[in-house]
Formats: C-alpha cells, sequence, structure tokens
C-alpha cells in the first residue's frame, strides 16, 4: 500500500463542499477520479477538514491511499491534467502509510475576508459588508474567544455532536486594506462554527450587539442564542480553510489575505 | 448638461472587451445601461483605454455625459445596484463638462502577470507558464522597450495605425511570490500590443529567443516579426488596466500584483 499526503488549493464556489456524495460535485470526488485516473487504480481518500458547500481552501491536507506503487513520477502535471482549474494539489509526496489527515493534525485555522466595499474582482472571495465596522470592538470580541468555551451557540445542530466544547489556541482580526480579516486556529471546530463566530463578530463591529451579548453567547447555547447566531452566518464565500497543522511543523505565520482587495482608488494614493 | 468622471474596476472574463457593440455583452453596454437605470436619462459613455475581451481593469476612467442635472445623492448605492457584479464604479463624481476621459489622460499603465504555477484562486487573472523564467533576462528586456520606438513588429494590423511609433515612459518586470510581473506605462497602446509584448518577455525569458532577436523586434515590424509575435500573444487573463493618468495626478506607485498568488505552500515557510 503507497500513502499520499496532498496539500490541496480549492475555489469552492462551484461545489458542494469537500465530503463525497452521491449525485453531487463535490472537491473530494473530483479529487478522488483525478487521483484515480493519474495513479490508474483505486484510491481511499481522506481530508482534514470537511469544508461547506462554497467554502474554499489555501491548504486542505488530504491522505489518499492506493494498492501497490503509485507512480510518483510525474504524478503533479497528470493530476494538474486530470483536475479541474478550481481545484489544485500544491503537493503530492508518499508518506508514512499509517497516515491520516484528520487524526494526525494538531490544529485547523480558518480565515475570514470580510470586504468593506464592493469588488468586482475578488466577489468570490469576501463577504460585502456595507454597515460601517468598529474593528477595535471586533478585536476585542476575538480575544475573547481565545481558550476553553461552550461553542453551543454557534453550532448548527449542537445534539448531534458528543461535545460543544471548543480549545480556541488562536483568534485575531487585522484590517488589511479594504479587507477586515479573521483567523482562528483550534484543534477542530462544529459544524458552521467559524461563519456563526464571524457573523456575530460583525453584529459586535456595526454595534448591533453589545460586548456583554457577545460574552453571553459563549456562556448560553440555548435554542435563543442558537436562533440568533444562525441569523448571522456569514456567507461561505469569505471562508478559506487556511492550513492544517501537523506535528514538528511551525506555527501559523502573520495573518494575511488570501485574496487581497486592496488596489482600485487605493492606488492612486501610493 | 453633467459630465460625470467614472473610476471603474471591472473583471473581463464574461465580456466581449470594454467598447460596446451590437449583440455583445460589453462593459461599457452594461455600464451605460446602468448608469441610465440610476440617472434616469440617456447617457453617453466614452472610455479611457479600449481593453479587450478577457481583459480586467483596475482603474479604467470613463466621462459620461446626461442632459440636465445628475442625481448625485445616493448615485453610488443606485449604481451598485443595477451594475453586474463583476463591474464596479469606484468613484463617480461631477467635474468640468468639457472632460474628455480618453483625450484628457497623460498616459495608461497595464499589469500582466504571469503566474509560475498552477493556481486554482487566481486561474482568470493569470496566465500560467509552465517553462522556468530568467527573470533577469525578461527585465533587460524591458528595459529596453522605454524611450521611443517602432511598435509595428507587435501590433495586430499595423496599417490600421497612423503610426506604429510609441513612447514608453516606463517598463518594468518585478517577481512577486509565485507571479512575475510586467508594467509598462505610454501615452497610448497600439492594439494587442501590451500583451505581444508580454509573449516575447516570455519568450525571452525561457531562453527561446535571445537577447539579439528580441531587440530585432524593435527594429524590424515585417511581416515575419510580426508573425512571430503573433503567434506568442500571451492570453487577455492575465491583464489588467491598472491606471491612466491625468494632469495634476501622481505618478505611478511601486509594481504590486492586483490578484496575488503567494500563498498555498508559501504560506507554511512563514
Amino acid at each position: 500500500m503507497t500513502t499520499l499526503r496532498l496539500d490541496v488549493e480549492y475555489e469552492g464556489t462551484r461545489y458542494r463542499g469537500w465530503q463525497e456524495q452521491k449525485n453531487a460535485r463535490t472537491v473530494a470526488g473530483e479529487l478522488r477520479r483525478a487521483l484515480e485516473e493519474a495513479l490508474g487504480s483505486p484510491v481511499e481518500l481522506g481530508g482534514a477538514g470537511r469544508t461547506d458547500a462554497g467554502v474554499h481552501a489555501l491548504g486542505q491536507v488530504a491522505h489518499a491511499r492506493t494498492r501497490g506503487r503509485a507512480r510518483a513520477a510525474g504524478l503533479d502535471e497528470r493530476l494538474a491534467a486530470a483536475l479541474p482549474s478550481d481545484i489544485h494539489v500544491l503537493s503530492a509526496r508518499a508518506v508514512d502509510e499509517r497516515f491520516h489527515a484528520r487524526h494526525a493534525a494538531l490544529s485547523r485555522s480558518y480565515l475570514y475576508q470580510v470586504s468593506r466595499r464592493r469588488t468586482a474582482l475578488a466577489k468570490r472571495f469576501v463577504w460585502w459588508v456595507r454597515r460601517p465596522l468598529d474593528v477595535a470592538a471586533m478585536a476585542a470580541g476575538a480575544d475573547r474567544l481565545v481558550g476553553r468555551h461552550d461553542f453551543a451557540a454557534f453550532c448548527d445542530k449542537p445534539d448531534a455532536q458528543s461535545s460543544t466544547m471548543v480549545v480556541v489556541e488562536r483568534a485575531e482580526i487585522a484590517a488589511v486594506g479594504e479587507l477586515v480579516l479573521f483567523r482562528i486556529e483550534a484543534s477542530h471546530f462544529l459544524w458552521k462554527m467559524v461563519r456563526r463566530v464571524v457573523g456575530a463578530l460583525v453584529e459586535l463591529g456595526t454595534g448591533a450587539l453589545g460586548r456583554d451579548d457577545f460574552d453571553a453567547l459563549l456562556a448560553d447555547g440555548g435554542r435563543a442564542a442558537r436562533e440568533s447566531a444562525a441569523a448571522w452566518t456569514a456567507p461561505p464565500s469569505g471562508l478559506f480553510l487556511e492550513r492544517v497543522r501537523y506535528p514538528g511543523e511551525p506555527p501559523l505565520g502573520p495573518l494575511r489575505a488570501a485574496v487581497p482587495v486592496e488596489r482600485g482608488l487605493a492606488a492612486r494614493s501610493d
């Protein structure tokens, strides 16, 4: 058996998410088909993060297992030829055959891009928020997320989870040009958690949600809190699975945009 | 009469270029329709640069003339509502009614993005070149373009031009992450000139074209030279009308990517 580690970038716009489904186009479905074509044998594929429909990835990681030896020479080119243009394998390399992308991961980080202006070039990669945003208030809210908290209020279908407790290692906000960026790193995430946290942070940034109300969401995962957070759910277009981190790999670098929106009028005042 | 100056950003992928045409979707056609809807009166529209099919703009400039007074209040929002999502008016403001976007311009600058890797997120905004590129050789070629030269070899249908002489004020190459960027500024450009210059610079970068052969293209606009340059024409996806400069406006800032392709694997080595 051969196990490959794949580092994968994709634009999620056209897909019903990562996970394979019958009768729906998914990233894992396209990737497995391309791998089987490129390797010439059946492949078992597993990803580190199950991104939802429309969510992008800068660095999804997957394991691909195939019987026998994988023809590694020229694999990058065969994969590029077999994949649609919105999925790209950044690297494919043979690893210890027991490597499991999801189980072996120390943490995942997600990046969210809020744009403060309409953008013709990056519409697929942002959430355009017209209301003015207090970035300092959002940053204070992000600080509150760090540590061990019950994220039941931010979780779709919390009863389906064994636990809604999540240890957030990092949560940060940065204004970069016309974007407000949010990044969160944790060992695992609940379903729709990042998009609901972003929605609540934007409510905080507009002043529609007070600091105490935001704090209360972390203390109260009841039905009313869940319904509020659900109504604020940020759209998938702004969300990127940024990186999956494994033992021995360096920590996250500085927070940067995935697809910046800083040109345009700004270019004139250089 | 009211004349508006419009600064416009667009993704050209879905359009048959800037200029209005019968029976084809063009950027100016969509913009004029949206302006007439937002202003409630007929509009005469003229742009500073006639971008080709598939070419993008970070800062196209246009004048829009309408009889009577334009309702300026709330115009930005009415335009945003009336325009497709891949066209965005960065600013619309009343100016001297004689302002003519094309005639008043001092210079135009175009930016071209060559990507040295396949990219899932920025495919619409680059030309992916698989062959290794010698960036220093390309930069030396770009240096040669500055000044007054006959660009007949780089021009589609040179006989339709009154002259094929162009004064290039600036031509530069920079490697930024996985991109090789090219920027050129001149008072005017010939049809397909930028894309053919980029094609020749890439030939220079791969070593397929020698330094002397490149120089010869600037000295010889004959049929053989034109056929070579035509065969190298770079695709429109990587090209952006970056900026149109008018009297009193500052010079171009540093060369930066329009849509960077620097994340992915690079993120891990931060």
